[in-house]
């Protein structure tokens, strides 16, 4: 790795320094495993402790604050690490190999400049590929598939027919887009099968997770709107929009007909019931269960689902249940010869 | 798309027609997106609004009912939505390719008249395909796997050994049928591996979800019965038998040696203990955990889950709490003060 | 399958006799599903009564009981019933094809001894593959992944780069190891991606599930230490350390950075909150949400977990809540009654 002063960094993410600008930093790490030649990064208070025990050379943090390492203020100091990050590492690099002899590649397909597609995967008819794309082993492009350019499709992930990709989006290993949803019609106890002529829309600079699944519309379209990030695993049901910027964290559960707004987070594990609308920057905290439309700005938490505050104040609350149960059975029993008493 | 009359749509479905059987319709639409010349649907009273803004030419209802479209009365509107999507649309078409150079077919293994098994499919030895099987790139069919007739298995989808599909079964992308059972016997802290000696059978008409993954036995079968269909990412656990027409919609957990009865519906992301039995027409709420036996015919919500009425009535109180635990303490004083007097 | 004494299996397991030591076994079976020949095994009191209907030949007990089956009685029935199945059956044997000329390996790996790559497997550059690894089909492994002996990775599994994964190490289908973290960083409301430059250690006898996801690290690494069994669909975040001899059921959701202490086991669907420690020996029911440091030892459930016990007054508690509430409003309306009389 080459070496970079602590100005040249403060400089590339428009910070300032607090300590010596010549000392020089070559990688990035932890600050419970950083090493001399390291810098690293504080923002959770439940690490400040650290700041005095790491041997990291420099630190990026939001303002002056003691540390034995010498101190890179950002306004931003999340951004500044990222920025600092792609500086120093990059990201991923991708082998140029150009398409190869061992991938299945229809001829109606068509393929833009400069794309990597290896061995063993799978680009169907009339499928469209833009520009600059990577197509890692085992990925499956379905037929009648548009993808746009510079995305990335890592191994054994799934796009299943007629379903449109957006520039810049990035799937992940065993991700599935566009497979059947979950559409029967049950008459005389046989649910039988609806036709999902629907697609899936992943917009611009969407990132979906491994094993994440997008199931398809059965009409129309289920659309993942641009900027949106997707973890591992997370599950979005058949004709519902994800709004632009949202983030699905890993497990995350949402069915169909389901309408998110933008900057929409849901922690891990939630789940959102059909049908319903969620508002601009709502805020779900992680295994929350949601089942009624939900205003903008709303910060939730709890099965169901209520705010935050409040469900905190029940969490606070639950461990007294069965005392405040005796405590009623007493205050009955005092009660009612008091009353006795009276009569 | 090819034309069809009202009255045609009407007779395929035997409904009555509220308006001009002459009018032609040529695609199906949600109310919303509905332009002239579709046909749509409305079941949920959610959407009774859109009946009177949707262009749609036509409705699929269940009764008269105001709407700018003309209606095509059904007795089970959503079944009649069903058949007219099939005659419009079909279910997917596979290209008819035969079997690809490209697979890997074991010389032991036998395949029915008719398949289509894509590049890169791994067909292992004394595997048995039967008649027009469509078994997509990447999918891979273990030793002595047996597969019935008409059976899709969709790209990345793997059949451990010696596992019985029935007919007309359908694994989507990315799904895994008959891996290990999470079996382990602890001796003096180490967890030893216990071979997962039995298998899965999955009886016929039966839909596996992308993702989805159904666990040997440890001896014996884990069994999916006919008309089953299973979402994304659900897990069963081995031994598990899960009865006839079940509807386990994605996310759901079935830990092992698990029985359902028939027509047993799971919400999204249920969990369901091991050992335990569950009563034919049961139905569970999303994200409710069940541990104790359920007789047939239970509607259960809630964790742990009750019966779904009381659930709801125990959700109502809940944000009370607080404000419960606060009066006690008033009570308490005020009797004591009471008590004092009296004294 | 050949046949065994009683007297063989009681001695291959230290176990004593308890009826004729002549009588011989074959084969491994469920006390409901056994025929005469088979040895089946009793741990579970909620399958008392089938001891006296089996028709197994043997039971494996861990006490005399009454049963119509001789027993093996052994101090640890569960070991004894894994040695007696790996006696009978062993372990999945596996193909021994050496390495297939359909298979995908860049000339840079290095393979060690009597290993076997099937078709449309995928070695990347500079990979190293240990001696008597198994690699199934559609496996991808990474560029610069190193990979100890005797690992078997099963079909569609697939390892990103520069992961180190140990021996006896065993990757089910269609799971992601080392996936880019779950890592952005928001700046004027767009999400961008931090770079994930860590990577995912797994320890010797390692077993994950199938669609498992294991993130790699943004800096350092995400480590499954020694011993660990992982089941289906379990998420690990990125930077968690989950420590050895841990059993992690199906479903279970680890956010990043969290410490998992050795022998914890967390039940199915599960869920642990980011930047957390979880002390050594701590068991975490089925569906529990942590968020707060756990002590060594510890038995939790709920949400938010709790004392288990104390969760389980608390469950016991909540189907009271609405009358609850109807009692204070009573013991009110008395008090206030009472209070209004003496004054």
């Amino acid at each position: 790795m080459r070496t970079r002063t602590l100005e040249e960094l403060a400089k590339h993410v428009g910070g300032t320094i607090h300590g010596d600008p010549k000392i020089t930093v070559s990688s990035v790490a932890t600050m419970e495993s950083a090493q001399p030649g390291d810098i690293t990064f504080y923002s959770n208070a439940k690490y400040e402790f650290q700041l005095k025990t790491t041997k990291a050379s420099a630190v990026i943090v939001s303002e002056e604050i003691e540390s034995n390492a010498a101190l890179l203020i950002a306004d931003d100091p999340y951004y500044a690490f990222m920025q600092i990050v792609v500086l120093i590492y990059g990201h991923r690099k991708h082998k140029q190999t150009g398409i190869s002899k061992k991938a299945s590649i229809s001829e109606s397909a068509k393929i833009g400049k400069n794309c990597n597609i290896a061995d063993f995967a799978t680009i169907s008819d009339n499928a469209k590929i833009g520009d600059n794309c990577t197509i890692y082993p085992g990925a499956f492009i379905g037929p009648d598939v548009t993808l746009g350019s510079d995305c990335i499709i890592y191994p054994n992930a799934v796009i299943y027919n007629n379903c449109i990709i957006g520039s810049r989006v990035i799937i992940h290993s065993n991700a599935s887009i566009g497979q059947d949803g979950f559409g029967f019609a049950t008459h005389q106890g046989v649910h039988l099968k609806i036709p999902q002529v629907g697609i899936v829309i992943i917009e611009d600079d969407v990132e979906i997770g491994a094993a994440a699944c997008i199931e398809r519309a059965t009409l129309g379209e289920t659309i993942v709107c641009k900027g949106t990030k997707i973890g591992d695993m997370v599950a979005v049901g058949h004709g519902t929009k994800v709004g632009e910027h949202c983030l699905l964290v890993p497990q995350v559960g949402i069915a169909g007909s389901v309408t998110l707004g933008h900057h929409v987070a849901l922690g891990g594990q939630a789940g959102i019931a059909g049908h319903i609308t969620i508002g601009n920057m709502v805020q779900v905290g992680a295994k929350s269960g949601l089942s009624n439309n939900v205003p903008d700005g709303k910060v939730l938490l709890g099965i169901p689902a209520m705010d935050a505050n409040k469900t905190k104040r029940i969490y606070g609350t639950l461990p007294q249940l069965p005392d405040m149960r005796r405590k009623i059975k007493q205050l009955e029993k005092k009660l009612a010869k008091l009353e006795k008493n009276e009569g």
